[in-house]
């Protein structure tokens, strides 16, 4: 194998390896992996692949790491590819508005360098400032502003990769998708290997869409709630009143401390749940939508709502959401829940969420995306607690239920991974999941890429 | 047969069925059909998928027939299936901001539907008043306002499709997608049916994502050009200048003169193109697009450019714009054209026509969704004038070459049905077509859902 990758970075220290054998997602398993290598140009790619389809080893595609579904962990004799140091923005193409990359690209770093061209680029997945677009791409990542822009799907036009089975030898690079804004010209591929997890191929070029950057600074409505079913309700209301804010937010007392405690951003967290909204339409339209809603949050129940008119507090804000998760990780193994619900069913939600962190005596601290109805709630565990472990991971299988039960879904953005296979069976019919084990062993007739992950 | 479809419309009168049996694609062929059915449920639909697979009936479904591409056109003994009956709104649910509907709904009466509870159908393709959902979906259909809200795939979360092969025996129903916002348990093979023109099975019913309707009417802008590539390099300035107008329609003296004489709407046709621009960010900040708009328009060249401040006038704009294609086809067959190219290669694709069509002798309107870099060149040949016909056909190939040397795709929003299906194959590399072919062999082993079309 070795002389099959002359010239290409191999890691085989045994920490090293370890490290870059799983991701952010707790209590997934993992196995013991041959090497990591670290290609920086698609040709290392292709005979990477090459190389480990003719010894049949597995290959397992990984960017930053900060999955949270297990959807990058090395399976047993695997060979890992981690593609961080694929991080080229390639081109940059302002008049057409996209932008072409390397998957290794981290997401902030992609914002800041097409916003020097009066571009942006809106998916704004938490961990965008560690996530890598190929991450996000293998993830359909979403974030917060989808609730107005959409996810990493709607902004992919095309992707190269490379692959195996129908198209050629392992290791055949092949362009999929387009550049232009529109295309129907055969199936669409580019659109089925987004959200993939890696397990159709190694995508090593990504052109993506992108929209003129906004003229002016969101504005950030803020309301508190005496609980966080009545923030829900005022989620719900928020749709009814026909207003559509660029992102809103919920972030649960439990999370605001986590948050203050280690960053001290001077958050009150009285509340027992802030719904932060962005408003970003221009001019005085702006304005009235922020009014708009800051009375929704008040005549759904609010304690107080309030339109924020201090930029540094409204990004103290919105940091705060972004921070939760690691907050919350300082203080132990966090289980991830990433369901999503339709909007009118988030009161419910959140109820049920309640009701089984009572049910199993655990603690269930809640953030979510509300306005898109997916709902966070973040299981915490102390470390070495067995019968913790066991009650989170009950309370954890009995939120899939709930979501399904209420016409949701077991995973809004993070992933199936390993830790959402069980919960994909619940939800899809026989029918369907046999469809998609098809394309599977139709794409990739060796199972050599990402094996186990999604239908595994 | 019959007796296994009791109870459902068959039709078999040779006039009627002669009728069913193409789309509005000048020049694709088609065959003679078996029969036509005309069910009203899914239940209906997995009948006569099930008899037809016992007895290896092709099975070529079928809305309108608005389509220009010959996707529903039958090929020899087929069963057709005509989805027109199966119009029902199953549920509008306003709290979600979604709609399901049978695949045979009208856009323009779905559009009215939703209106009703405050909610938008963004997709507006030029067929809408006559094209069904369905149709649509199968297409992928775009429209005038994909320029800012997207495309059909956009909004497509969920199907209910009669499938064969993976998911069990012809005739098995399977639920798609989601209804949830965002989703990512499994492949999104809801994703991969939008746009397999019928070659996966038959779409029984659509969940659709909406939005809140527009608080007010947009504005237009007005610009008239010298020449169609100055109007052209008009749309590179606009999207240069980081406006994002609604819509961005081109239309050419031909056409403009079509709509005149037959529908008298009063629009004058002096200029040799017409840029027509719909702004919709609301209150000060849409007078601020449209003004900026027609600055650009202006400084790029135009002959006069100004917002229309007749509301009737600005419809009537419009009207003409959609109402382009079936004006043109009054003169004669007018063959289709659909490439797309990068925004920024609009004027070279204008120019590029205007060269084809004088070295072939044809003439060839042109209309565009030119802000997407979606162009439909017309191509006009007298009925029974066997030279025209060739000319017209030898421009159409050679448009497809100048749209993929651009960076561009032989069908932007038609679909490939029969006529792009060279074309395809000069856009996508063998790997991919090889893909595309394994894929449809999976998902219909038996080849029996129409057949022939895309990758046939």
């Amino acid at each position: 194998m070795k002389e099959l990758l002359a010239g290409i970075d191999v890691v085989d220290d045994p920490d090293v390896l370890e490290g870059l054998s799983h991701d952010d997602a707790e209590w997934a398993p993992y196995g013991k992996a041959l090497a990591a290598v670290r290609p920086r140009t698609t040709e290392d790619v292709r005979r990477v692949v090459a190389a480990c389809a003719e010894r049949k080893v597995p290959i397992v595609p990984r960017g930053a790491g900060t999955g949270l579904s297990g959807g990058a962990n090395a399976v047993d004799g695997a060979m890992i590819l981690d593609l961080s140091k694929m991080n080229r923005i390639v081109g940059i193409d302002a008049e057409n508005l996209t932008v072409t990359v390397q998957p290794g690209v981290v997401n902030n770093d992609l914002k800041a360098a097409v916003a020097e061209h009066g571009l942006w680029y809106p998916p704004d997945p938490a961990s965008a400032p560690w996530s890598t677009i190929g991450g996000n791409v293998s993830t359909n990542a979403g974030g917060l502003c989808c609730l107005k822009y959409g996810v990493t799907r709607d902004y992919v036009l095309g992707l190269e990769a490379v692959v195996g089975g129908p198209a050629g030898a392992y290791g055949t690079v092949v362009r999929l998708g387009r550049r232009t804004t529109k295309g129907v010209s055969g199936y669409d591929l580019a659109g089925l290997f987004t959200g993939s997890e890696g397990t159709f191929g190694v995508i090593t070029e990504i052109t993506l869409r992108l929209r003129p950057a906004r003229r002016e600074a969101p504005r950030t409505v803020v309301g508190a709630f005496g609980s966080v079913v009545a923030a829900g309700e005022a989620v719900a209301a928020i749709t009814r009143a026909g207003l559509l804010p660029a992102a809103l937010e919920l972030l649960d007392r439990t999370c605001l401390e986590a948050v203050e405690n280690w960053k001290h951003l001077g958050l009150e967290s009285d509340a027992a749940a802030l719904l932060l909204a962005q408003l970003d339409l221009p001019g005085a339209a702006g304005d009235e939508e922020a009014t708009a809603v800051a009375e929704v949050f008040r005549a759904a129940g609010a304690l107080w709502a309030e339109q924020s008119t201090d930029e540094i507090e409204a990004e103290a804000l919105f940091a705060a959401r972004r921070l939760a998760y690691p907050a919350l990780e300082r203080l132990g193994p966090v289980l991830t829940e990433d369901v999503c619900v339709p909007r009118s069913r988030v009161p419910d939600m959140l109820s049920a969420i309640e009701q089984i962190a009572a049910r199993h005596g655990t603690t269930i601290a809640t953030i979510a995306h509300a306005g898109d109805g997916n709902l966070h709630p973040l299981i915490l565990a102390p470390a070495g607690d067995e019968g913790a472990r066991r009650a989170a991971q009950a309370a954890f299988e009995e939120m899939l239920g709930a979501a399904i039960a209420m016409g949701g879904t077991v995973t809004g953005e993070h992933g199936v991974g390993l830790l959402k296979r069980a919960g994909m069976r619940q939800e899809l019919d026989p029918g369907v999941l046999a469809m998609q084990v098809a394309v599977k062993q139709t794409l990739d007739p060796l199972n050599l890429f990402n094996p186990g992950k999604v239908i595994g």
